[in-house]
């Protein structure tokens, strides 16, 4: 059971956790989220986490009420009380209670915990990709404007797609709803689209690994590559790596998931292993001391 | 005193209406929203507003629980309840509690009121506007995504702007963000946009009266037609008729007010008083029969 939430720095009933209607989130859409998982009872990854929700706060001239340290003690804090070896955190900055509806007020910070998602780091054969025109409209910001993507939910399922490829003017191939997303070229060569994406922290983990044992790069990619590669995946938080077989009716490569994937795939879990021993590490010197 | 709000068709107190925050415009920005006015206690052009809410709601696959009729029951109950005999009425139709946070559930429907706006059909000297390369996301749903124009808010403030132009890759002229943009050619052609916008429902009252004294063009607004312009105005429902008298370094016409911008406000109220005499007359003959 997950008791707890965070609203506002004070640990509130997770059940009644709510925010009056006048918030710009509800009103305007105007907010700012990020989402991690914990292993161990240790946020993976957290600074990188924290380094962007604060930075997509910025962008939006937004401002986080707490510092970094502090902001990381409640998030600990929460997971502490909760006492759950591992799960999702997702924390939510948002324009707050306007007077007038419109004008952004003093923010509302929410610290909200979830069970771990049942499909976090599953192998796969392979998913299947339906192209679509368009780009975020704020890419490099974690806005919480996923409207095309929830609208488009009934027609991916009718025509048995599993997720969507947006492509810019349908030429430039920029990222999916909720992933980030990897080609690989000659069996060795991995590329992901380097401009107007939001830079998730996995892509980033992907990179940092694939950068040991590949050529890499971030770049602009075009739609008429995908004929050319011969493994194709995405990355994000819940999804690590996972495989991507097929877009609209085109197969990628023999259709089925590569040897790189998997090996990044495989890489990614290792330096999730090494990270939470560190931070293990760390907490009983801290603990010692 | 505005003591009610009606979530999901039960009235409770305006103060303590709220939304738990595993709702989709929490979480997601997923929600649909309309707002309109009411004078001497009866909702100006509801049936416009309650069909575009529906039609929104259509586009993005979500359904609002009610018939229009009971809808519309529902807001007239609200607005007695109230006793206030004018202000403004915001309907929301939301993605729901998500058990995923990500798919939509049970819709919420909340209708809201407020005080008459302060500036509800003021004349002016007429404002400024800063051009911003932008469409929005899916122009003919009036969904709750707002980030754009709040996040521009302290850049319009620095340059001394009132509110801004969506300009389609700098080139197409389409709306602002919570207007519809409209010019006068000749001192007497009254063009607007009719490609990607929102169609507001104070434009169709005045693309209307504009009808019977001057030609009307609906049609694509290139960037470059601004330096022929005579006059230019928004339309909104909180606005009325607004003129326009710059756009970036741009002075409109001679930059002040133009004589059919006046002439469209003076058509304006008196077809709100009419609608408003109409309105009276027919709940006068129902009470009566």
């Amino acid at each position: 059971m997950i008791n707890y939430s965070n609203i506002n720095g004070h640990l509130v009933a997770a059940g009644e956790a709510s925010l009056k209607v006048s918030d710009l989130s509800v009103l305007r859409g105007f907010a700012i989220f990020d989402f991690f998982l914990f292993r161990k009872g240790h946020p993976l990854f957290l600074n990188d986490y924290l380094d962007r929700f604060y930075r997509s706060a910025q962008l939006l001239h937004m401002e986080v009420p707490f510092s970094k340290t502090d902001f990381a003690r409640q998030i600990i804090q929460l997971i502490e009380r909760n006492g759950q070896e591992e799960g999702g955190i997702r924390l939510l900055l948002t324009g707050g209670y306007s007077p007038d509806g419109y004008s952004p007020a003093e923010p509302n910070v929410l610290i909200l915990q979830y069970p771990l998602p049942a499909k976090t780091w599953q192998s796969s054969q392979g998913i299947k990709l339906m192209t679509h025109t368009f780009l975020r409209e704020i890419p490099e910001v974690k806005t919480t404007n996923y409207v095309t993507g929830i609208s488009l939910l009934p027609e991916l399922k009718r025509c048995g797609f599993d997720d969507l490829l947006f492509v810019e003017n349908g030429e430039w191939i920029r990222e999916s709803v909720r992933s980030n997303f990897f080609l690989v070229f000659d069996g060795q060569r991995v590329v992901t689209p380097g401009n107007k994406v939001l830079l998730g922290v996995t892509r980033k983990q992907i990179l940092h690994l694939a950068g040991k044992r590949y050529p890499v790069e971030e770049r602009d990619v075009h739609i008429s590559e995908l004929k050319e590669a011969h493994e194709a995946f995405f990355t994000s938080t819940i999804k690590g790596v996972l495989p991507v077989v097929q877009i609209d009716d085109q197969l990628i490569g023999d259709g089925k998931p590569g040897l790189v994937s998997a090996q990044l795939y495989q890489d990614f879990i290792s330096h999730v292993e090494a990270y939470l021993e560190e931070q293990s590490r760390k907490a009983r010197q801290l603990m010692e001391a």
